[in-house]
């Protein structure tokens, strides 16, 4: 499953070369993790609160073409299994041309803060795509 | 070469799983290229000045250990050179446990926002690295 | 004139107690004021083009409810003249209810960084809100 | 009693205009009480295990004079009682001269997120300055 949702560049994520800085890209992966989970019907806000945290342990961003204030940017998000962990890809899209690419891995803690498995639904949803 | 630097986890910089949050780190491999490049004679302010920008074209973050507020670390960075490509790998350091590794790769940019290579000596002192 | 737009919370924006953090405010004002230039016909990055610089040198904000993430904030923007100066109000709005406000203060510089009076036509349509 | 803390600019704080963004000195603020309570005996961090939050409910910013990317700035922040309120007044000084100044006002809440008197300690030492 692929979930697409659409951001509108702020001044404030502009450093002076004009460009986008390279940690929002990860602020954007988040959003775009955020929908992609409310799509598969697990909203990351009531997998908190059922007591599921998935920190990112691992990211990777390529950035292709530099991004500008005021542009708008579409992100594109998939999830898969890697074992017990959750990976998600994403590509950031200007304009119908992939402009960034990476992904990010997460394990699954509990409340105590203790790696456990992804919720056997989350699992199955995510090892179908 | 290797430059150190030290930085006090922010409030701002925590979310709500009371971990730094994973963009974050990239704004603290930021510091510790800042403290490299000035510890190599090259102070990127002065580079921008002189008409050189290294906007970050690839981005790894391995996150080994959550940080937490008010926490110390260590941010240690080495560079080196890639083909016309800048390399900057980074360890950040709580209590001497290596808690987060990653690496940035840049290219160099004229005012015109061009591709050009390092200047003469920056590539040197990397080069020796 | 009033101006809206809507945000989504991000996971980043929200701080270990839960809350948006207090300085995501003013990012948020400043998308705010980026659709209210818009709407009146200065999109801010043309003026910026144009050689038209309005720092904040001025910024208030009064917190009066929490709000968390994957929340739908509602910005209202309104622009006035203060002299030569430009003052924004924003009220934060969530499910009709206000649960944020504030106001910043505005000069006009030109690329020299010199203070200048705001463009004459931008002059008259905040004279006239 | 007054807290003094020095901080470096970073690359990631500097917008476009090559300005700090306004937004950040909202984040320095927060550095600033950070040291207050921890030279007053009462580490934020510790206040939170202890179940007191601070939330911000009001905050002000006078912009000065631009702060830029690689300049040093001192934090100076003095604490003070409004009523149940906590309020915190800064200066953000570089080279000697005064380049910002506000304040923030916070409340006290307990883990349920009720308000409750600042504990009685922390009345004392404020009232006393």
């Amino acid at each position: 499953m692929l979930a697409e949702t659409e951001i509108l560049v702020r001044y404030a994520e502009v450093d002076r070369m004009d460009f986008v800085h390279s940690s929002r890209y990860l602020e954007w992966f988040e959003i775009g993790r955020t929908e992609l989970l409310r799509a598969l019907g697990f909203p990351y806000r009531r997998l908190e609160e059922e007591g599921i945290f998935q920190p990112v342990i691992e990211a990777y961003v390529a950035y292709i073409k530099p991004i500008r204030y005021d542009e708008r940017v579409r992100i594109r998000t998939r999830g898969s299994l890697q074992g017990v962990r959750v990976r998600m890809d994403y590509e950031l899209v200007r304009d119908g041309e992939v402009v960034a690419r990476g992904y990010t891995v997460h394990t699954c803690l509990n409340r105590e803060r203790r790696p456990v498995r992804p919720p056997r639904k989350l699992r199955d949803v995510l090892g179908l795509i």
